[in-house]
C-alpha cells in the first residue's frame, strides 16, 4: 500500500469519504423503450435498491450521456433525467460528457460534489439510446466520438483504429488471433450469467473466429455491440452512508489521463502511456498497489483493448496481455477476475451507461449480490477502467469496502 | 452579511477557496472562424492573461458546450479542446451540459474539483459555434433545449415561451412595452462600449418597438442573438492564486434549482420560484444579501427575463421589475448595475460561452479592467446568474474581492 490515505486526493489533500449506497440498471439489449423509458426504468431500479432514501435527500444530478443531442434530438438532459426519475437537485446537477466514458464521468462529478463537502447524496445516471429507425445516426454519431476532422474523415472509426492497434500488438508482442477469441469467450461466458445483459449466450473462441471480419484482425464477436441501456447508483457522504449501511462500498480514489485527441499523437498503437498515468495516479490516490485488486472492470470495446489493459494495469508486463488471458489469469480464480458481469463485448455498450455498470457489477460483487457462478471469492479492492475517443484519455475509479 | 464563512458550501463544510485569476474571450457574432478556431482564440487570450501560470500548471479543464454534437458534428470535446488549447490535464476533464447554463456548469465543476482538494489550476472553456451554413440546425437545435417532446413539438421554442411570460407578467403586474424596451436600450447601451460584443451600435426604446415582430409583445431587440463565441477562465486553488495575484477574485458561493423540465411544471409564467431558491443558496453559501451586490450579470435572453430577474434577485419587489428599469435602478450608479458588458441581448448567446463570459466581466470589473464608461465604482460582490430551459433551472454564482 502507498502512505497516501484512503479518499485522499492525488495530493494528499483530505476530503470526505464517498460511498456507493445503490446501483440499479434497465435491461440492456435492442430495446423498443425510449431513451426517457430507459431512463425511468434505470431510475426506479436504483431507488428500489435504496428503500432508505426519500427523493428529496437525493440533492445532486449527474447524467452521464454522450450524444442523447443526436441520438435522441434532446440536450439538457440533466433536469429532464431529474423529472423522469422524480427528484429535484438542489445543490449540483449537470450532464457530464466524456463520449465512452460519460458514465464514469458522472460519478467522477458525483464523487467532487460530495467530497467537496457541497452535496450529500448525488444520482448518477447513464444512458444511451442507439438503436434508432435509421442505423446511420449511430454510425455518423461514433464518428464525431473521434476527431472529426482529422482522424474519422479519413475513416478512422472505432473498428479500424482497435484493428491498427491489434495488428502492432501482434506484430511487437506476438500476441495471437487465438488469445483475442479467448477474451471474448470468457467476457460472453459471464454475460450469459447476466440477466441484463444485451448477449446472453456463450460464445466459443471457434465461433469468434469464423464471425464476420469488421476490420482486420478485428470479427464481429471482437467488437462490442450497438446497445440501449441505462445504469443508476446512488452516491452518499460518510455521514449519510453511516445512516443506511454496515457495509459501505468507497469510492476511494481516481486517475484521469489524456494524450492529445486524436491518433496523431500516439507515439504508439499498442502501448498506451496515458493508460499507465491513468492508472498511476488512481492506485496512489487509493493508497493501493496493483497487487492489490481483486475484480477490474476494464474497458473491452475491443478485444485488443482488455488484452493491452491488463498490461497498463499492470496485471502482467507489457506483451504479456495475450499470454495472461491464455493462462486464465484474468478469469474468476485467476490473478484478478477481469470483466465478470460480461464487459462491453458481452452487455453491449449504451456509451453513457457502461462506466457506471462497471460500478454496480462492482458493488454488486462486494456486497455477494451477482450470481453464485460469477461471485468472485471475497473481493475487497475493485478498479472501473473506460477509455473513450482513439484510445488516449484514460479514466478510472478504485473502489473498495472495510475489512 | 449571513453568517456562514465565504467559501463555505451551503451546509457550511469548509471547502478550499477558490480564486478567478485570468479570463479571455474570442470576438463574438457571426464568425467565419470554425469551432476549433473559436476554441483557439478564447485559449490563447486566457493564457495571455495569465503569463505567470504554465500550460502544464493546469491539471485540470471543463469545457462548457451545450451541443456541439449537432452544432459542430463533434462529441467527446473536451480532449480536443485540450489539443486545440495546448493543454493535457491530469487530474479532471469533462465537457457540462446544461444549454445556456453550460459554462456556468464548468466553472462551478471547475470550483468543485479545485475546492475538493482534487485539483489545483482549472481551465474552464465555454463555446459554441451556432451560425452555419443552414440556419435550421441552430433553429431545430434550440427546440432540442427545451423539453423537445413535450413542449418544443407543440410550438413551444424560446421565444414563444418567454414571450407568454411577458404576456403574463404584464397582465399581473402593468408591466409596459416601454420598461421591456428600456432593458434592450439599457444593454445595447453597453455592448456599444465592448469590442467582443456581437452588437456594438446602441439601439434606443422607440427602435426597439418598430423592430420585427417575433412572438407577442417580444420583437426582434427583446431578444438575445445567435451568436459564435467562446469565453476562457482560469480557476486557482488559494495558494496558487496567492503567488500569482494580490487581486484575486473569489468564487465565494453558488446555488442551483430546478422546478422539473417541462414547461407543465410551472405553477406561474412570471414567479420563477427555483430562481428565487437558487439566489438564496447562492447568497447564503457566499454570505452575503442581495443587498452587497455591487454588480449582477443575468441571463437576459429576452428582455422580460431581465425584468423577472431583478424581482427574484431580490433588488425589488415582486411585480416592481419594470418600474426598477423605468428609474434606472439596474444602470452603473442605480441600485445594482446589472449587464454592464451588455447582456446576452448586447453580446449575443453563444450557448456555452455566456455563463463564462459573465464571470469575466464580473472578474475586469472588479480589476477595473474594463472600458472607463461602463465600469462600476469599486465593486465588492458580483453574482453572475444564467437559466436553461423554459426558465425553470436556475444557476448562480458569486464573487468576491478582498476589501
Amino acid at each position: 500500500m502507498c502512505p497516501n490515505a484512503p479518499g485522499s486526493c492525488p495530493r494528499g489533500y483530505p476530503m470526505r469519504k464517498v460511498a456507493v449506497v445503490a446501483g440499479g440498471l434497465s435491461r440492456w439489449g435492442v430495446r423498443k423503450a425510449s431513451w426517457r423509458e430507459l431512463v425511468q426504468e434505470a431510475g426506479k431500479a436504483v431507488l428500489d435498491d435504496a428503500p432508505d432514501i426519500g427523493k428529496k435527500e437525493i440533492d445532486s444530478l449527474f447524467v452521464g450521456a454522450a450524444s442523447p443531442d443526436r441520438l435522441a434530438f434532446q440536450c439538457h438532459v440533466a433536469p429532464l433525467v431529474a423529472d423522469m426519475v422524480g427528484v429535484y437537485p438542489t445543490r449540483m446537477m449537470a450532464r457530464t460528457e466524456m463520449a465512452c466514458a460519460s458514465g464514469q464521468a458522472a460519478i467522477r462529478h458525483g464523487w467532487l460534489a460530495i467530497a467537496s463537502g457541497m452535496s450529500e447524496v448525488a444520482l448518477c445516471l447513464g444512458v444511451e439510446k442507439m438503436n434508432l429507425p435509421d442505423m446511420r445516426e449511430a454510425q455518423s454519431t461514433m464518428t464525431a466520438v473521434l476527431d472529426r476532422e482529422w482522424d474519422a474523415v479519413h475513416g478512422a472509426s472505432a473498428p479500424p483504429f482497435f484493428a491498427m492497434c491489434a495488428q502492432h500488438h501482434m506484430l511487437h508482442y506476438g500476441t495471437t488471433r487465438h488469445q483475442l477469441s479467448l477474451v471474448s469467450e470468457k467476457n460472453h461466458g459471464y454475460s450469459a450469467t447476466n440477466p441484463y445483459a444485451h448477449f446472453q449466450k456463450p460464445v466459443t473462441a471457434a465461433k469468434v473466429e469464423k464471425s464476420m471480419m469488421v476490420a482486420p484482425p478485428l470479427r464481429l464477436f471482437d467488437c462490442s455491440g450497438i446497445t440501449d441501456g441505462a445504469a443508476a447508483v446512488i452516491l452518499a457522504s460518510e455521514d449519510v452512508a453511516g445512516k443506511l449501511t454496515d457495509t459501505p462500498v468507497w469510492i476511494l480514489g481516481s486517475g484521469q489521463c489524456a494524450s492529445g485527441n486524436n491518433s496523431g499523437n500516439w507515439k504508439s498503437l499498442d502501448s498506451w502511456q496515458s493508460m499507465r498515468e491513468a492508472a498511476r495516479t488512481a492506485y496512489e490516490s487509493a493508497g493501493i498497489t496493483e497487487r492489490d485488486i481483486d475484480i477490474a472492470e476494464v474497458h473491452d470495446c475491443f478485444t485488443i483493448s482488455e488484452i493491452i489493459a491488463y498490461e497498463e494495469l499492470g496485471f502482467c508486463k507489457k506483451g504479456e496481455g495475450g499470454r495472461f488471458i491464455e493462462e486464465g489469469q484474468s478469469r474468476i480464480g485467476g490473478k484478478v477476475a477481469v470483466n465478470t458481469r460480461g464487459g462491453l463485448l458481452g452487455c453491449g455498450h449504451p456509451l453513457g451507461a457502461t462506466g457506471i455498470a462497471q460500478v454496480i457489477e462492482v458493488y454488486e460483487q462486494m456486497l455477494s449480490k451477482v450470481p453464485p457462478s460469477r461471485q468472485v471469492p471475497d473481493p475487497m479492492v475493485g478498479i472501473t477502467h473506460n477509455l473513450s475517443g482513439a484510445a488516449n484519455v484514460h479514466s478510472m475509479l478504485v473502489l473498495g469496502r472495510d475489512a
